[in-house]
């Protein structure tokens, strides 16, 4: 069966331009990674944490160092690529972007995996960005297989794209900024005035203002009917330095400092000669030049607005007053029993009480999962991110104009090392993270972390007036963080003692902002001349769901209310039933959240019933946030306007999200807390009961014979001092002698020795 | 100003019959609590929790024994009431079931709390049972003020109803077990027969089968056109008990124990002689006699179908494969620097951070917070829940007739102490709860429990090239936990830094199953003969909101997208733009939440405009779980017919919930994991930055000058062994050296002491 599934997706199919055929820069430090020696990935690892050995090597592995140099170096030979060293290119030479694995084709895949089939061979993906043209492309390769022996070849990678021979034209191949800054320059007395600047020389211009907009580009026809290129761009305004007691902090808020000052400029072809000014937007009033605007500018009934400075409002250290008590250590996760999960860290596999899985990293879309199994059996071959769009809105062209896909920048190169206690539980395993980009290989320690973590509430309880039962809810955490460019993005896969794994992104870092002038029908006014500037996260997930076998069917299930008569009772009643829908075709596939909840969606292998003729299945259901959010804007002017999607097999492609409306508590940052979105896939009918009843962090308190029946080995694993529950009188109901409040005293520094009872 | 709004309510208005008209009992273990003597609630508050002392008194604190006990005394005394003491009552007597405190008048209590007013008077609210007459009734009475005084008064309670004198006629006075009993023993052949059991006797009955059903019960008219009241009943067969290695454990699995049978019974009026069987239906087929029913059962066509029996799989003890290194110990939060916040034990209030609030319980809804303040500016009055609605539907007719309002049995009896270590951190603060039902005042310990954790992701991070910054996210928790009945329902109030406060609810425990012959249509078949019975969870919370002071406006924030025409194009943009709608009366008020997010919902204070002209609001908002859910059902032949409730302020009732379809992995428990809701107030432009700025429990890493500026108090709060960041060479992007994975090693028993550097 071949089918598609997006749920709550974009109202038509999700048609998104090849990653990388843009080089329009984001916010201030995204520049391409200078060239460097490959670096060696040495791995230490320590003892301390338990091992295992992956039943079959991870084949989706992201690319050794060896194995990306090797591609570089074949592809440098083939004179037909006439590819230029990236540290000697300019605008006109083909360089190699990025080199990347082509996963295997999964029929290959399993037969390797599940059977005695053949390791499939490592192919690579290799981006060029071709400038040695009138008309520059970005082009996908496929190399291999590796390592790179005389007889590789290579070939268009043509999967996802309707372009011949897989070439993207590139648009802005040829560099802008000289053309923004004469522009800036040739009105630098109106932008001293208006900006409260001095701006004399180009590089008191770029010290002072940093001059870029919209992404994607614009098309736009001119009076001849031919191609134009448009860029729009905006004044944003550097933050001061702040001298701090021991060192210099610049924070980066530059996303909060618009300045109201817009040009529009026709980059169109590569004769930059042919390049010019088109518009100028200041104070919602259009000019057609630069004349024109000094002129506006002279009279005196021009208005002028307060541009946004910097200051210590776009810090995010400490400020404010200390709260009562805040500076005492607070509470923290410890695993006082070791790490309870193996590694294989050559594979980058996971075994986690019942599941396993394989990690692998990419440089577009970072951290991703391969051959999920919870009992020994697949229930996911694929699991991660496939496009971050941050699309605005507003009512200057650079808000209007920007509809970010953040895998062009990529999640892999901004996958910084997390903060050990802060990012991280102190004892989570840290993973690196490798890429390929401009013929560097980068690594990072720790851009993935690996912790369980107790969820602060029990995953079963019962309580009655014999007794209580109880267990820990302790869950798996992979994360990986990336800040591209304002945002910082954090990835969760949570896996949980029932079978259930989540996916929660969270989003943090600096909004990017909009000048406050006009732009009240965008967003509300945060601070002296901004404006928070509405925009959706859209985050879209690929999740490739085998279910007992590769072919699976998408059910809905439908609570529905309805008017029954009943054989018992001779007038009709208004109750509700369940419909079982089946999904049958990829049109039908494209769904929303259905109101209310009422539509819950299954994957079941209908070829594999229970014992109780129910398929085995797992639902898809959002977990945080308002999710199952989709794009607000049904057919944007920026994105989406064709191709389609295949894949080979049953495939759901979910949204994480928000509506983001920023208001002042998103100042500095926006906050985690309140910004997270979350799906859970869990089993239905697919075990005969719970399996987190194999757990043994459990506890049953009986009692009828104020005896603690600690069945189990919780207390057996911290024997040197257990709590003492065997004092305890707890019958809930028919307590009757005095009552005490009981606060657990607690010594940190000895944390089992706690043996005094509860009176 | 006067408005209510309902947040994704139940299509109509909710109108809630009075909590305690229907003595028709739930599975199990649902008895009136037996009269006892009242117990002392003695305090023992340890010296090291910080204190506080509130500000004012808590007015809405629950009655001390005391009170209630002169408010029973006072009742006794009104010859008029005709009172009998519960423990001498008979069905014909007049009772006092529960004594509550009447929370005060608002204007009253804030003209107390904000400035010089007089403390409200306290005055109680007694429910009566009036069954010495032909027409019982529940009637709450007005008592006060307290303590009672020679001239205290009494007088009905009409708020909330329309009955007269506040008199809700109860039609279940009298107990129906016997004519149950009788029922089933004139049919004891067959019942032994279809049931597999050995029913020779009515101890044999009783020792074998629970008869109960429907709640509430069903009012026909007859042929005559009179009220028939009309009671269906099932057979549930009663757990085994099992024999441990030490004990005897009885599994509280009754509800998944249904056995198909059900009996349909008049029980109109007083004189049981006119009580009697109308129906029996079993296999889908309706009988109107135990003679028919027999002559069906004798004949060799009557299918029987195979009854539910008790066993292991009830239980829920260990069992299965002990997963790998899992009887290790787990992680566990610890508070190594004391608890932080500051508790005023006798008035049940509490500071923490920059908040503040009082706490109280009743017996009917549990756990309730009023005068929430911020930074000392109240933002809620009132939090706490109003209802719970369990709405079942199905193909017999005890499924399809219950609509459990789980306040009449009560969340605060069944707000069980909570396990230290499973149910809250073994750190957590412990407050006793206490109710007055029933001429009974029972105290528990532990009912609610109060701690700190770590969320195990910051609240806010940035990094970039240059540096990071990351902010712990500590939020308090206040957690109380009751099981009614079956379902165990965790109840959580959480605050965060930023300003936030989230209502959690969650649902473990025993599901409610039904017989699985011909229900296919209303659930999964989860075991050999069970349905897992679908049902809507319904949890409504009333939050009264004071942003700024009451006159308070409800705004909708929406996100739209448009086709707009900007001068700086002559082309229409495809985009999208923001809507600020008022909501001025109370049936606009009526909202459900919209597809897609789309409508953020904001209370307003419009005269309080902050220094940008945005009024002060705080947003509500979805926070986890399938969250803004309402009944399926639209006019519930059980429930929600007429009636108005009618609030003096701007307040919200919002749905917290779930569709449950249960699968086999609610056997033998539901898992909180899955089966939760919940629901954010959080900050709009309320202050002019995040309030999590003032946290000192942060971390600031510059990169380039390779040392870590902790600029904060965490380290120099474990000054004993702080982690040495100094020796990180944390450029992310620059970085080119060795690369190694880190795993940081951990003492549980001495934490901090983790000196070794990260290479």
């Amino acid at each position: 069966m071949r089918a598609i599934a997006f749920l709550s997706l974009l109202g038509t199919a999700l048609a998104l331009p090849s990653p990388k055929i843009s080089t329009v820069k984001k916010p201030g430090h995204y520049r391409r990674p200078h060239r460097r020696d490959v670096v060696t990935n040495e791995v230490d690892t320590s003892a301390s944490s338990p091992t295992t050995s992956a039943p079959k090597d991870n084949i989706w592995s992201f690319l050794s160092n060896d194995e990306a140099a090797g591609v570089i170096a074949f592809l440098h030979n083939q004179k037909a690529l006439n590819l230029t060293a990236v540290d000697n290119a300019g605008d006109w030479d083909n360089t190699v972007t990025v080199i990347e694995l082509l996963p295997p084709n999964k029929t290959e895949a399993l037969s390797y995996m599940d059977g005695n089939g053949i390791k499939p061979e490592r192919w690579a993906i290799a981006s060029l960005l071709c400038g040695a043209t009138e008309e520059p492309y970005a082009q996908d390769l496929i190399v291999g297989p590796l390592p790179v022996p005389e007889d590789s070849i290579y070939y268009p990678y043509t999967y996802g794209t309707h372009a011949p021979d897989a070439k993207i034209r590139v648009y802005d191949m040829d560099d802008s900024s000289e053309l923004l800054s004469d522009v800036a320059m040739s009105m630098k007395d109106i932008i001293s005035d208006i900006l409260n600047a001095t701006i004399e020389t180009a590089d008191d211009l770029a010290d002072t203002f940093d001059i870029w907009g919209i992404d994607p580009l614009w098309h736009q026809p001119d009076e001849n009917g031919n191609d134009q290129v448009i860029y729009w761009a905006g004044f944003w305004r550097y933050p001061h330095s702040i001298q701090m007691e021991n060192s210099t902090i610049n924070f980066d808020g530059e996303t909060l400092l618009p300045q109201g000052l817009y040009i529009q400029t026709n980059i169109t072809g590569r004769d930059k000669s042919k390049w010019g000014l088109i518009g100028i937007l200041y104070g919602d009033e259009y000019y057609t030049s630069v004349d024109e605007f000094r002129a506006a500018w002279q009279n005196p009934d021009f208005k002028k607005f307060i541009p946004n400075y910097s200051g210590d409002w776009i810090g995010t250290d400490q400020a404010g007053n200390v709260m009562p008590l805040e500076t005492e250590a607070p509470p923290m996760n410890v695993q006082p029993g070791g790490q309870r999960f193996k590694v294989d860290e050559e594979n980058k596999y996971i075994e986690w009480m019942d599941f396993s899985f394989y990690l692998t990293f990419t440089r577009d879309t970072g951290m991703r999962l391969y051959d999920v199994k919870f009992k020994g059996e697949r229930i996911i071959y694929e699991l991660g991110l496939q496009e971050a769009i941050a699309h605005y809105a507003g009512n200057d062209p650079v808000q209007s104009g920007t509809a970010y896909l953040d895998t062009y920048y990529g999640f892999g190169p901004y996958a910084f090392s997390q903060v050990p206690g802060f990012d991280m539980p102190l004892y989570a395993y840290c993973m690196n993270t490798s890429f390929h980009a401009s013929e560097l290989s980068t690594s990072h320690r720790c851009g993935i972390s690996i912790f369980e973590a107790d969820q602060n509430y029990p995953i079963q309880r019962h309580s009655n007036m014999n007794y209580v039962s109880a267990t820990k809810n302790i869950a798996l955490t992979l994360r990986s963080i990336s800040t591209v460019g304002n945002y910082d993005y954090n990835f969760d896969y949570n896996f949980y003692l029932d079978g259930t794994i989540e996916t929660v992104v969270r989003a943090s870092g600096y909004i990017q902002s909009a000048f406050y002038a006009n732009n009240t029908e965008y967003g509300s006014q945060i601070h002296d001349s901004l404006s928070g500037s509405m925009h959706d996260h859209v985050l879209n997930f690929k999740v490739d769901f085998d279910i007992a076998g590769v072919e699976n069917t998408l059910v809905k299930h439908i609570v529905e209310p309805k008017e029954i008569k009943y054989k018992w009772n001779n007038l009709t009643r208004s109750t509700m039933h369940l419909i079982r829908k089946e999904i049958t075709n990829e049109d039908e596939g494209k769904m929303n959240w259905s109101h209310n909840g009422q539509e819950q969606v299954v994957i079941v292998n209908k070829d594999a019933p229970n014992k109780y003729g129910e398929p085995k299945g797992y639902k898809i259901m959002p977990s945080r946030g308002g999710s199952g959010m989709h794009l607000t804007i049904t057919n944007s002017s920026n994105l989406f306007n064709s191709q389609d999607i295949e894949q080979e097999d049953i495939v759901m492609y979910f949204n994480l999200g928000m509506h983001h409306v920023p208001h002042t508590g998103d100042l500095p940052n926006t906050v985690f807390s309140t910004a997270q979105s979350g799906m859970m896939i869990l089993p239905h009918n697919y075990l005969l009961s719970d399996p987190s009843r194999q757990a043994t962090q459990q506890i049953r308190i009986d009692y009828n014979n104020n005896s603690t029946t600690d069945v189990y080995s919780w207390d057996s694993q911290i024997a040197a001092g257990k709590l003492d529950f065997s004092q305890i009188t707890w019958d809930p109901y028919t307590y009757d002698g005095d009552v005490s409040v009981r606060k657990f005293p607690y010594d940190p520094r000895n944390p089992f020795n706690n043996t005094e009872s509860i009176v």
